[in-house]
């Protein structure tokens, strides 16, 4: 059959699913009602597309091994930035609500009640891809609570069971652990500076750098060593459980150590693409807090403090989430850790050769 | 029964939408055909609200009067205002394209001829009830060719229907050319600048603006004056039926001296909206003429210059629509005939009373 | 003399203006020190801009009084809208330090301390001039620690100075108090619910709202009917002072009364440019706040939770203010007030001559 | 001295520089002539800025070689980059004046002649810098129109100037002349299709190529192989001389040829930063291209069809550079020769290790 345009997207369907509830019978018609759905059917077509990538991500993950030699890498980072497009322009797109004023959407609010976006299963979904679990969840109880604007116990269980799969985080960390160019023994002649006294005599190249950031501290940041020593070196120090839970949550010392490598390094062929793919992921969460800060302008420019039709605290619910519900935060703080590029230890041969083309 | 999310936005259908030719077998899979369905299902939800908007909007100007002092005239601006906002949204849409190279596009451009963008009913009747006839259409024969990238003939006949039925250009025009403020007995004592030499002696106000725009048109600029007198006066002069054909095109002189008078008192209280929603409907025009202008950037990127899916010139064929495809041209060009505000003529009571609050 | 573009832009000037301190003898320049300079500097044009407009706005708000009219209100509104526009800019002006990495900001971050933006002292006029008090500033007394991050003498003079004059907040709330159709005697007839209770005996139409909204209230939002008791009639009841400093801060129950009502009869010509005012600041507040949130992760992409070059907590310093800097707080509240459009009271003769066409 | 935040970016003389014409004695304010001042203020500074990075980028190009294993064409990406996120800025910042209606204009208009944004020695530098020629220039002959609305003399000469040093168009084509990837002798166990007939035999792997090329092209696409030839393999068949200058403009065929297999290779770490580079010089293309258009339109709105200030015919003018001033539109034009990625010729080993790491 030929193919034809309205056949191939199948627009019987896509355009013929919106039935507004103040247009049944016995309800007042609200005009805005049309915008209300089309607008959320917009960001559902979006959310899929994001968890295709995803899933093209992490298709790739789980082959046996990244080859930096093929273009694994360069497809990562092509679906992530396209996530990121993604995410930017549905942060835009909430804006097309400013035209609905409170009083337009107070016209059918109440039909809609215990129904919100909080039940959209697959922003859900999206989150646990990328590595939130349930007990991180901001309100994780509202979860359950099926009639009081929760989720079904199916679609639960469908959250759930993602959350247990393999999150772009675990993805990311053990690909970050197998990175070779800091295996010891390519390291054999580095020359460290005899003065460092690393708490735990470790890798030569750490043992330098810790020495370099130490200087780099001015007397009010005197305390960032502590944090150094926990996150990279997994040196607890006098540091309280707390204290060091709330300084590294999701990556092992061992791939934050890669990654802050390849930071510091970026500029060399080999972690070009690897450098852009950390970047692109500390985007995507700035990204997603962008959304969550808008979202919260949004509820409370309609409703102000009133309660969400799910029953939360509606703008307060996504003032907790905005806080906990960061991904990739070690990443992003490893920014604390740098120092001047014109500071850093030359690598030694052995190191370069792994970084270079032939 | 309860609504809940998934089933208030019928997500069964939304998302069970996407069958990329690609993944069926005997085809090699295409990664980025998804992208390419969702986006453009994503335009079509978006078509269909601007098209619910266009229909509210007739709605209200199908009433046997708009009153000055209902909410009418403030219900269609925030209903352009919001097409506009989509119209916004779209254009940044289209960068979402950007993260697909040509060669992806490639991998299953070929599944997909003859079918194409052209093919998007909405478009054209988003088109067809802003104004635009089929005469008017850039290529319009290709509409008809129904297996080589046209419409079928259901859809055909679908556009021309619309395209019957009065456009928003109609019912503007209508609307301008009842504006009362214009009417003769309220300008009796009206000072007249008696050394006027209008073409063709009309109105008092026009007689006098006539004068004052002369004087303001530098020396490169003589010219304009007769344009003025067609466009504004209905005067032909020695113009060409071409250049009248050109100078003004879809709206009455009439119409347009109601809105130029707006645009020149937009300030008083009785016009501010009126002004807003003329103002309104040239950023859409400006926006759809930017929607065009991506499009051709992007499918030139996309194909270089090579044929289109539906056997269009591809970019070739956007550079034409876009030259044509203006339709509330006849009120940007407004613009040529304005003074400055300190040159305008005071009101005279009479006409005062009318655009001010009792 | 013949106007020339350089000349009338004073363009040696504008582009003479950049001397990266890391390009002086004896410092080792940092490419991006340029970018750096010039955002700032880009960022202070546009501050100046934005004062302009403010000065214009009171400038229209000191005469004695605003004519209905006249083009007053509707030339506030154009500048209003103006620094809207601008903020939206300067929020996607930042992001062009997405093209600064960390470790390039390092290179000659610490040749600018303890200068740091914080120093800005067009955008605190900014600030005082829309309604913010030293009192209410986070952390305010670094404005004082002159060679640690904070103000000179002459410019903490300067700041205190602006704020002691009439803000947008106090025009704002003068001109809402003034309005005239809540005069009671144009509400004589009006029909009040016999069944009324408030807590004090006030306005016809304000006994009659208030029965409205109690009805309005589901069983999770009965607390909110001491809110609107306390906010718009000024009565107290049980409500400890704290509470009351919380709920209503900047405006006079009588000011937020003329603004509730011109918000739910918002169609009325009369009110269509003044309730486009209430929105315009309410999104100048919302923009403020996405300026202040882009500030938080870009900040913190730097440098991570070191200190800022200012002394300040760097993104935390940013996040305390994020919290208490908003100006129109009062004005975004009433969303919490607003009833269904339907049930909303139709308004007495006397009223509607006040609201409409002669 | 320590750094303070007004010193450091030379406010007094940024916020300075300020001087409307309409506000000196004898002229009536025109509030708007300062958004008109500072918006172009805000313009020069950024152009400055991407100057500064166009000789950054020229800088490295001067190096007697870019070496693929240093950062050089890392730091040419990210160049570029910025660039490109100003322009988008600058396209962005061009809406502000949306704000200031045609009549706000004209207030202050005329006592601007013959100044204009034509005369923007900066942006003319840019494009010169990016390789535009005066001879490409839309209407050469307004240069030198020293008083009427033309450069003056020695601004006139400084951009001859620079159009006389190697552009980036330049520079990027002796980049691209020299990769070594398409060296003959790496070529020679390739084994080519004996049915190719080439028009002229040239190198084992376009031969196949244009095999591949032709057969993928559909019954109304078979010109475009002579395009191919021309363009790749400098055969100019049957073409005549006007086509052959419109087909390939700035860019040699060795050039190309390397543009396009980077292209057609892009996932190969190698050539992950050099695709990058291509894909952004195109958007830069493509960005500068929506600056006229958004220009264009921002003329029509406030000028209508009147003469600009410089005395171009305004809209016109800038309609006509539009078509004329694209500067990549080589590279752009590669995408006409792309064929399918799985019918791509497998590369040999002695290619092979060129492209990976060792």
């Amino acid at each position: 059959m030929t193919p034809y345009y309205h056949n191939y997207l199948q627009l019987d369907k896509i355009l013929g699913s919106q039935q507004p509830i103040s247009f049944e019978a016995g309800n007042e018609p609200a005009h805005d009602e049309m915008l209300f759905i089309i607008i959320h059917q917009a960001y559902e077509l979006w959310f899929k597309q994001i968890l295709f990538e995803l899933d093209g991500i992490s298709a790739i993950f789980n082959k046996e091994s990244i080859n930096d030699n093929t273009e694994d890498a360069g497809i990562i980072l092509q679906r992530i930035n396209r996530i990121n497009k993604i995410l930017h322009l549905l942060n835009e797109q909430v804006h097309i609500l400013d035209t609905m004023t409170p009083l337009d959407f107070l016209s059918f609010r109440n039909l809609l009640a215990p129904a919100s976006g909080f039940q959209s299963v697959q922003f859900r979904l999206i989150e646990a891809k990328l590595g939130l679990r349930m007990q991180q969840r901001h309100r994780a109880a509202y979860y359950k609570r099926t009639n009081e604007g929760g989720f079904t116990d199916v679609d639960y269980a469908v959250i759930n069971a993602v959350e247990q799969a393999p999150s772009l985080v675990v993805h990311l960390n053990n690909w970050l652990e197998r990175m070779p160019f800091l295996n010891k023994e390519l390291w054999v002649k580095f020359s460290t500076d005899a003065s460092t006294d690393t708490p735990i005599n470790t890798h030569p190249f750490w043992n330098t750098y810790r020495k370099l950031y130490a200087d780099s501290l001015n007397v009010y940041e005197k305390n960032k060593l502590a944090d150094f020593d926990y996150i990279l070196l997994n040196y607890r120090g006098n540091l309280t459980e707390e204290q060091c839970s709330e300084l590294r949550q999701q990556f092992t010392a061992t791939a934050l150590q890669a990654a802050l490598f390849i930071i510091l390094y970026r500029n060399y062929p080999l972690f070009q693409t690897s450098f852009q793919i950390i970047d692109a992921l500390i985007e995507t969460d700035h990204l997603l807090g962008t959304w969550r800060h808008e979202h919260i302008n949004m509820v409370r420019r309609m409703i102000g403090m009133r309660v969400g039709t799910g029953n939360t605290s509606g703008a307060g619910y996504l003032e907790g989430a905005a806080q906990m519900h960061y991904i990739f935060k070690d990443l992003a703080g490893l920014s604390t850790f740098l120092i001047e590029r014109r500071k850093l230890p030359a690598l030694p041969d052995a190191v370069l050769q792994h970084l270079t083309y032939g």
